[in-house]
């Protein structure tokens, strides 16, 4: 069987993960050509997984007959506009988040996924997490009965530096909105309302950039749960990543991961591991998981486990939030939807 | 040496609470009298600890000159004026909570201790409290930096009669009174604004009854942390009360007691305990060692550990979180204490 | 009603356990009188719990036909003589472990006790811990299946001195004849054969006085299920006591207790709470339990819930575990029964 | 630079372990042939990953020129025959367990590996688990102290059926022979003598084939430690693999992995995952992990991580074990060496 040809536009950090992944742990499938605006990064890449093609224009990927499908792993400001262009080429697409920081565009990379029929994957990877995906299993599979409450943490080890924060488009899109994700991917419902806080705790200079380091956002939800999300640029003890959801039946609750289970008891106390430090060594199953969801979407024409409608939902609750803040007081979705 | 004499006012639940501390764990101290306006149960009550004087009267408690301290454990309209009556028979107090539902005679409560200089004690046993009493000295020592976020999530196993709910003030003052004196405590600083979501997820006649049976309240604190409490009226797996704070160090979490540490192993999966089964179970050596300090303060001339001021400002939290519900907006607490 | 009536021989530190129990938990009993060879002794704990009586010489205990039932806690070598004077006598008995140190005279005990008809219960508290207890309870509702193997762990935090490790018995009799009989009351069933193996590595004046300081000592059950047990006169990180059951349908097995949940999460690591220090800490809850049962086993005519059996194995156990050491074998413990 | 190329010899379950190691996580190497008896094995696992030579003879890869090393994967009468004949070929050798059933075969192909100054691994993998790994550090660093007490419990799933077990040679050298090796590798000393205890509780069909399915074993180290093993052929709840180290400035202890950390808290209880299934899930990284630093060694001439005294020693404790048994009486290693 002819393996899926897949095109990697972007040869960063995630373009890395995503070669690794499919190269190593999907056989139905491999990685025929990377491009990168940067021509020598994407060289690199081709040649640590072996791929034979690469170039620093992604419409070589866009032109070749003989790829199936495209990863969008670019800076945020091209993800639309590259996944756009992959699906009118005929590509199937998956994209990482957020997929714009504009919700017209995000409007517009749905229509053309629904015109041109091609899967259009959202990177949100977390709910391809064996913790959080086994509560989200157990609320879905009745086990909690009807959901009434849901809270999120996540810190992450160590503060990105101000200049980032700042041209991030701060916290609530850049990091929050992996939680936003969750958090309807949990209760099994989109947030009608949210109320934000925030305040710059960690590193001063964040606020004076305009942006914040630690925050609280509570959420409603359209069936009636209730929601908060705890955020912080820094946790001492490493990368914090809990969810935790309430119901009428009970609870599932998901604790951070180690690198061991051992115990070391002295006349100090009892110490256990730290939370395993950051994203690629929490979330690296995760990555796997969602590219092999993605590749049996396309290849046996099922829907896509993460579709637009998390991408944009996602943009509009970090685009709520930061009104919230800014306004001092709850801001509806449809503020937001409809502006 | 003479033992410090004790008059119960109030045979309830938590006036037994108290008698039985008093009587087998406060060698110092014994109960010299008790007093309910139901005179059998103060009459059973007595006798249960061996008290040799009883009456339906509390007023015979604060004549009797033999007596020198006052447990205030009747219903919650009365605690002001009898607190006040007794301080001002020159009788110290430990008044239980809420000390009452307006801001105007918990001040005047505030002024008769004043005035008078009689020792006056909140009954926010939670305070002591193995777990959360041990999150609170990390945090005060300085284990976890600077304080930048608190949660707390307290969680009811069975909701009260609708009556109940009606009647009792509502969940901000009835339940979540103990969690903002706790949200307090562990931030070691006042709260200044708040926002407060709800709903009736677990009974309808309890909305019906204009009351909320779940609810999320986020805290501002004056020294610039955040916070956030969770509340339900039922937990199908038992009493859930955990609080956890986050700081520039590090973090500081209390999980729940169970009865035992025992796991069973079974091809079904791993069991431990759920939580202990409500108050009376989880908090009792709480109540021992509230009492225990209170006797000591006392005794020894020294200021209780809980005094009138969170008293104060539970309730202004709580009516500000009931007004943030009502008019859908943050509140700030000086809209509450300047009204 | 008349409260059961109780003397106490011995007023050291179990005989102030036992004193404090009956006073303050169980309100069927009180304390009549305490007596101790050392007069100042037994009346400094009478004193202490407003018992009225006390006297240097037991047999004013056994002559007082007020006193229904004696506590003997007075030092090993007089356990079984003042049982049996004490059942002559016409009074309850509860026995401190070991009964005695020769087979001889624990036989004595036990067919005065048989011939007397009064009630005798031996002191092996632990079964009445809430860790170890609920594993029982759960072999024996077969939650386990068949029992196969039984493994325990128990520490001291720190080493006696060497010259009560010598004149103690050993480590055998003095301290693991705990876990013999625990070992036996989780199988459910006796033991048939041990293979004891010990070393000094604690403290090598324990090693130079004849004894051993750290010990594993298997054992076969009557039931055919295997167990072993070690021991340890020092552990860095407190108190450990542990048990594990394992059978056909799976395997229940108890933590440790701390003082709290509390975990610590900091760039070092997460800290939990070490065990609680002492058999004070950890078994108190089990030595008021131990009591209230034997009283209701007097006042109901009931079963004593350790009965004379135990004391006996447990003994002949040690006896056969010093045997296999010193003859490097295993031991049956038809050997000590029969010798 | 050219990878180091690799022969497996045996297409079975560890054949194909080590097969996708190499092939997908470890870059520095290459499968360049496979052989099996049954060759359609050996082309059908030779196609899985991409090999293009197989073979029905090991002959085969021992004259290749272009193969480094060997991978010896067979059944194990023919382990040592295999390891000799490569090492004598001038291949390196990782050699899985056991290297043979008789000490002279071992010995004999030690003799050869000192000879021929080949890198000789032996396929402990256990010693590379995350878990198991991290308790050695600890112990090794010094952080416990000086080590006195070892403690392995490993039980399997589910039983062999009765004619594996009776062909295995049986539960001392076929199952624990892994923990004889840990903990020797725990306490960093070799074994002097062992005692070991079994029994057929699981099927008695295993019995009746002269084996048992449930064992402890005691051991003595030469650095004056003690030691106790447990096992047992099924565990209804899962492969419980866990140890614990006990020294003089504490314990090390860790617990089994289950699929994700997450907690379901309901009316029933709190149940959290049961242990991973079997050694394929538990220990997959350690098989990867063991396979990167035998790769290591050869490629950097280093010594190996596991060599073929921990071969020896393994064999030589299960047939100390088994003499035990039959005996019943402790056994030094002495007796067996020097037979």
């Amino acid at each position: 069987m002819k393996k899926l040809q897949i095109g990697i536009v972007g040869a960063g950090r995630i373009g890395n993960v995503h070669a690794k992944s499919v190269t190593y742990s999907i056989p139905e499938a491999e990685v025929a050509m990377i491009t990168d605006v940067n021509e020598a990064a994407a060289k690199k890449l081709a040649e640590t997984y072996g791929v034979s093609k690469w170039s620093a224009d992604y419409h070589d990927i866009l032109n070749d007959p003989e790829i199936d499908a495209v990863l969008v792993c670019s800076p945020t400001p091209t993800h639309a506009d590259i996944a756009i262009a992959a699906m009118e080429a005929g590509k199937h697409v998956f994209c990482e988040k957020p997929v714009d920081l504009t919700i017209e565009k995000i409007q517009k990379t749905a229509e053309v996924a629904q015109k041109t029929g091609r899967k259009l994957q959202i990177g949100f990877n977390r709910r391809f997490d064996h913790n959080h995906g086994r509560v989200q299993e157990l609320a879905k599979e009745g086990k909690l009965g009807n959901i009434e409450l849901i809270k999120i943490t996540s810190r992450d080890p160590e503060p990105p530096s101000p200049e980032y924060a700042a041209s991030s488009g701060g916290l609530y899109i850049d990091m929050m909105i992996h939680d936003f994700d969750m958090a309807m991917f949990l209760a099994g419902s989109d947030v009608t309302e949210v109320y934000a806080m925030g305040a710059s705790l960690v590193d001063p200079r964040i606020g004076q950039a305009g942006d914040v380091d630690t925050a609280i956002v509570t959420l409603t939800f359209a069936n009636g749960a209730l929601g908060v999300i705890d955020n912080s640029r820094r946790a001492a003890y490493g990368y914090d990543q809990r969810v935790e959801v309430f119901g009428s039946l009970g609870m599932a609750a998901g604790e951070n991961d180690g690198d061991t289970t051992v115990r070391l008891s002295t006349a100090e106390g009892v110490v256990s591991d730290k939370p395993q430090f950051f994203f690629l060594e929490r979330y690296m199953a995760s990555f796997v998981l969602e590219m092999r969801q993605f590749v049996d979407a396309v290849l046996h024409d099922q829907d896509v486990p993460v579709g637009i409608h998390a991408g944009l939902m996602s943009v509009v609750l970090a685009k709520a939030a930061k009104k919230s803040l800014e306004e001092h007081r709850p801001v509806k979705i449809s503020e937001i939807l409809e502006a």
